[in-house]
């Protein structure tokens, strides 16, 4: 059995995006092809809920141009963004890897925390853990100075930013478990791992199981509901990939 | 002292922006200009997650374009989409019909209900009520089969579903107050309240009010972290106005 | 369109109530009439619960004695003191300066803190912030030395105070807005905005706008249940003005 | 060891104040002396939060009038009206009956409801549900067409009126212990026991043998902060009983 | 009335179980009948899950040898370990000195902390403060390097340990109360009180008084549902006292 | 990379233990091992507090007995009793059913309800929602008439019953996804789906792919605090295996 899973990187960083389909790569099984792809537009980096919501768009796109050829798909920011929409417009699964981290740091220490990027973030990133449902397992969200970018092209620095959050939510927030809280850290676990007495998720890896998992269930997306498919409508200045069913053109044509 | 409110109806129907312009000018002072727009982009109505996530571009557009001209702004769609966004664009005090419809029924009554669109919105709607925080205040989301076109094109219809909606929300759930979940219903709880025990808040009416409050206060956004500047950044795919600060270009220039 | 509003400031300190009626005054429109009382009986200030339940009767007294004459009241004590009751007693809308700061510090961060005065209020502002329902907004309460009446009359050393309570609520609470928790502190916003990198919310003139914009709505409390009006009962040792209905006398007549 | 228990009705109904006595009476040991009395001041009952603000200050004096000659106080109303004042003004433990019934039936079962008065009333015994703390806990709040003084004068309608709202209790929401939530139900818990399956609590029964459990720890109430006795104040309006501390005389002498 | 209580010392340390007795006599009445036992079975002390559910069944073998020769028995470990199963097994209430101590604390101030032993315990403690429903209450809790064996063995350690921890809980967290959060900690109550300025409760005397006191009320334990007698079946390994009903000898016969 | 993964199903319902073998190895890679055994002591099913607590010894030693030849262990009973002490006896992981299957809904679908045993067995269920945090996104549990051994034995009668309690969950309680609350109820998922509009999670299958992909991550449990190794000490009444550590023979040696 051939698993197709396609991760979408919701900024336009390539190296991330090389970075994002290595880890889930590696962590899947040798017969599960693993790819991933940064959306045309949208901005480098999601830290803002302005760069959130100029991302998704493009995430949409990269779903709906490959909906009926993989088995699932990976939201690869820590935040998930746009991920009810893109469970909306496909029936294949699609994993968050925020979400993926937590339910793997869940089923390993008694609480958790995430470690992550720049402080303006916290809200964004707390908002996922609660919408995911687990804020009373999560110890707290521990911030840094990184950047997203400073995460995957400065990896000394990062490790030193990484380090210094997770042992304060170890020894301050009780963690007992570290979720690295952007894509942009994909790889980072092994050595964040020697220095830090507890397990550390790299989320991208974390995702990449659980949506290989998912598959191997046989499910699809519940659509019975919330996320059904779109209602067919007009939609002014998007291109034709973003019209739902056989309605008119959208505006832009 | 002449107040300046900029309504955004986050959708593209013509005849909903209008009826939003009417009902806040009708319940703000004689010396407030409340104007309302639509974006140029964007789906008709917004009753998917998809629909909210192509709305919002056009949305903090529509901030962005007028920033320095107005004195608070209206996100006009029962949701408040992308409001975090569009408090990050611009220092002037962003208001949602969504969080003003509750803050005024908490005030009112003891509980209260919200009486708005198809059943697949509910998510999208208690999502809201979460994020603003008023969820133990909450009697219940009460559905209806109106689409949000509906709301504004059928009138006499929209008014007897919400009439049962809100019945089985007073005498089955407890509620106190109703809201009107969506901005199309602007201009009709005259008419409900007739048939009603109870006050039915219009969401459009309240933003409008509570946005004149904010600024008679002289009180802006706070910048000081979620809130701040988003970090000028590329942002391929997107017009120059969406461009932060003094960047490059974004990519598709 | 004249509007009438009566504060209640629910204790007997009367430079604490002309303070109120000028705060009150100076953000509402110039053809609202804002004018704010002290109750006959009760004590110079609310700092417990005891307080609390003696200024109670001449709030409702106050009201009930002009029920008919204003188009709605403010409670101006942060703690909202007796507002279910308030509501109770008068058609006209009840704003309470607990609730109004906090809803619009909900709409300028995404967290707020208040800043207040002695250790022992803390239990009764943290229960005011939980039946208002924002607790999961609300990133501390911070107290300070400062008793009511020093509030009022030590104007100095009560901004020093709040400004070293506000900064501890911004750096380590991570608050986004400053609540003011007193309705003694009306007044200090503007100084305290100087030295601090977020909005200060003057509660007293956060009611006296939310006020003035629910009057603009044309809506009056809900009497389904909650706060339908009392039931007509015998009320022994209160004045008449308490009666209920046309009972048979209270029983001290 | 002989233990002295005064219980305070909060409202002038004196039948039921001498039901509560017996009640209290006849459930704690031989050697305990239980009595219950009524404040001067206050509605003949207690369904509005307007009655409960005007119930408390009786409540305070008849604890201040003795608070040197008793172990332990009972506040026999179910909503525990004023009980955070109440343990301000005296060392020895304030015990309400709401609480005391949902501490039992937290140990008797899993779930608890409670069977009460009429629906306006749903409110104020909810919140007591929640600043207990056993919100949780709680399957549902089951209100009754019983007014207060119906739940004393009319037994038989009483009871068949609270068997109907327990037995909705039991099959709809689950509950395997019901609370009796008024002190007017004091004693009925035997015959309602015969008809239903489950263990009914008599609050003011409950309250009284856990006041004299706490009694015989040897505890007293904290002090420490929130209920440290009230700062002395001048107190306009009120007999000298209320005055705390030698501060000058309260204003109406 | 004679009552008779009998408290089962989850662990098979002796000393421990002889403190229980004795502080469990001292605070009952007089013609109450307390005794204390260990199981047969089962850890030393318990500080671990594993030591949780080893030592369960034998807490069980102890009620169901005395089903009907005691009018009440208490749990005496906090964590109330396997009490839900206790409740299933007898009609006679059980008493938790876990719960106990929080309902007693819940009544003398307006927040709890509990200090406890190893933080190796943390997350067992604060469960049982969630399944009891009281986390709202609760302030903190904060564990010492206390072992159980330790705080029965090595008084005047425990009392310095107990001694930090509180005045933190204090300081720090607000509490206003503090539960002795082990068994081994019973009678250290009056120690602590002398060096702290907020009661200390010894949660086997407040499970002691407390299971006085429900069983005063002539209440048993629910068997509509959760609590009711375990379905009769087959269970291997486990000696004849613990098969239900009238079924198939269980396995090991 | 083979990966050996051993399920162990709690009770001593050996039919259950083949079911769940054969579940779990068909939804595994190929190349993955995957045994289940049921313990030598405990009883047949799992449907109280008792049974749970009976259960659990047998549970952790079939851990101990191979904690080091599998590479992760699975739970498999709807509530995954004892899983905590599993955690603490091994540093393979290990994954619940229960959690597991939720893990799975909750990515499916926007809320999920679980279909489940007899009605006595909620509170068991529902704690287990609790303790893995995601009650919030958990729509209801529905309980049926079903004992666990019929889940097992009598599969037609099982399918009906689930399908009724899953149509009640989907229109009344709005479930989008399904879990199947139980481990008897293995391999049913398909046969439920073709006559609900909504997935329906085998919670074997889900912990089995689950459990494999937390291999692939190459994590181990956190052993920093509450899942590090229980403390060696003396334990009475149990065999040697059950000893941790080098301390002196447990005391029935």
């Amino acid at each position: 059995m051939t698993i197709r899973i396609k991760a979408i990187n919701p900024n336009t960083t390539e190296a991330m995006t090389d970075n994002i389909e290595r880890v889930g790569d590696e962590h899947t099984s040798d017969d599960t092809e693993f790819v991933a792809v940064s959306p045309d537009s949208g901005p480098i980096s999601i830290e803002s809920y302005y760069d959130d919501y100029l991302a998704v768009p493009g995430v949409l796109e990269e779903i709906r141009r490959d909906a009926d050829e993989f088995d699932a798909f990976v939201n690869a920011c820590w935040g998930d963004p746009g991920i009810d929409a893109c469970r909306e417009v496909t029936d294949a699964p699609v994993v968050g890897i925020a979400e993926s981290s937590m339910y793997v740091a869940n089923m390993l220490g008694a609480t958790f925390s995430v470690a992550t990027i720049i402080p303006r973030a916290r809200d964004f990133i707390e908002r996922r853990v609660e919408t995911t449902g687990l804020e009373s397992q999560c110890a707290s969200v521990r911030c840094t100075d990184l950047t997203v970018v400073e995460t995957e092209e400065t990896r000394d620095a990062a490790v030193d930013a990484l380090l210094e959050a997770s042992e304060r939510a170890i020894e301050e927030d009780g963690a007992e478990v570290i979720c690295l809280g952007c894509a942009g850290m994909g790889g980072l676990d092994g050595e964040l791992e020697e220095a830090l007495p507890v397990p550390v998720i790299d989320s991208v890896a974390a995702a990449a199981v659980l949506a290989e998992g998912v598959v191997r269930l046989g499910k699809t997306t519940s659509d019975v509901l919330t996320y059904g498919s779109p209602e067919p409508k007009a939609i002014a200045g998007y291109p034709d990939i973003f019209r739902i069913g056989s309605t008119e053109p959208s505006a832009d044509e």
